[in-house]
């Protein structure tokens, strides 16, 4: 009775769950890049509502696949041995491309609204996305001044340490929270016409609904996968504060 | 060096956070009850809009706010010392009030649509609340089976209690972003004429959009106050298998 067969089976190793999960990423990716080329009038950088495609596009690629995968980083059985330097610089790079992608999909949209003449972050959306991207500007830099500038001292990675794993979580989740907010206000603005109504699900809104739905999942996955504790990388024999 | 001051700073009792915490739950309820009183028209029961308004005030009230307490319950000093099945009946109780108020609301926006002819659960937002209040109607059966029976074996809470917990945490975030997404579609809906425009930030989108964020700071501190190691019950002394 101590080893239910469920447990057993619940005993899944790290390799084949970030193999699945590096295909849902690539599938929320394929997803809205399919959106926005075929029902949304494909890519350019001159202000249109093309130029606005970019935004879900490296929103997605940026702060949910890309924040994911650097997430992850620890969780790979390769960076459980030796020395953790190497993984922190990984983690900390993963994270910069991240944020840059991220800052590029902000110039999107803020070029689409400004040739527009439309005003810049009035919407919840605006304001849920701009509060996760500072609040993930501020974990790079708190992340990189603690762990990796060698000077960093002792107790203050050690303090740091439980809130930058939280917010780590935290973030994601906001980032999943203002893709769908975004997925669906962009739905209700391009839908508004005829039997294509939003309400009328026409095949563009079960697409975008259905990749909602997969930026939540991979969010969930990433923020579970961090949560478990025998994939969490053992501390004993090379303390979190060592270079 | 090993006891710097900002630690001790935030070394901060349950009380006073929980009397702020309570505050900002309070806060949260009379900003969405304003905002259906003063701009949306009120509240009644017979499929108009106003019937509709009852779906914000219930979800705030029921999914986030009473949730949140719910949450929170083991957290409060006096649950750590004696028998923990008071505290459980008290947990699952307001759980189950939560869910209550939670279906209520349901009812109110399927009312509306059936009353109005519109389509029910085409949009993300939809889609999004329904596998929330989903998954929180399975996290109380699951929780009340494996918990709350006192015939429950003994591997199975042991197996069960840290998806348990996980999910209470991830159910509330589910929330958060659903009330997010709905506060920034009826926005979108309700605001559509003349300067009263979304976009131009008249004073009822300032408004509803300051609620999403005081709703997103209650689900962001009860999470992190969930998280909290020096603020979990300890288990030593009363195994958590225990009646």
């Amino acid at each position: 009775r101590s080893h239910p067969p469920v447990a057993a089976m619940l005993a899944l190793p790290f390799l084949p769950f970030s193999l699945f999960l590096g295909s849902l990423g690539s599938l929320c990716v394929a997803f809205v890049t399919l959106w926005c080329h075929h029902w949304r009038g494909g890519f350019s950088w001159d202000g249109t509502t093309t130029t606005f495609n970019w935004h879900p596009v490296l929103m997605v690629t940026g702060m949910v696949v890309t924040y994911g995968a650097a997430a992850l980083v620890y969780r790979s059985p390769p960076a459980w041995r030796g020395p953790k330097f190497p993984w922190k610089v990984l983690h900390g790079s993963l994270a910069l491309v991240a944020l840059g992608l991220t800052v590029l999909g902000l110039l999107a949209v803020f070029s689409f609204h400004n040739t527009q003449g439309t005003p810049n972050l009035y919407s919840l959306h605006s304001w849920l996305g701009l509060l996760t991207v500072l609040l993930f500007s501020c974990q790079w830099v708190f992340g990189f001044s603690s762990f990796l500038l060698p000077w960093a001292p002792t107790w203050l990675r050690g303090f740091y340490k439980p809130i930058h794993v939280f917010f780590g979580s935290l973030i994601l989740l906001l980032a999943v929270a203002s893709c769908l907010s975004g997925i669906n206000e962009k739905l209700f603005f391009s839908l508004k016409n005829g039997t294509m109504q939003y309400k009328f699900l026409p095949p563009e809104a079960l697409f975008a609904n259905t990749l909602g739905l997969l930026i939540l999942l991979f969010g969930v996955l990433v923020v579970g996968a961090l949560a478990r504790p025998s994939w969490k990388r053992p501390e004993g024999d090379c303390p979190e504060t060592q270079q």
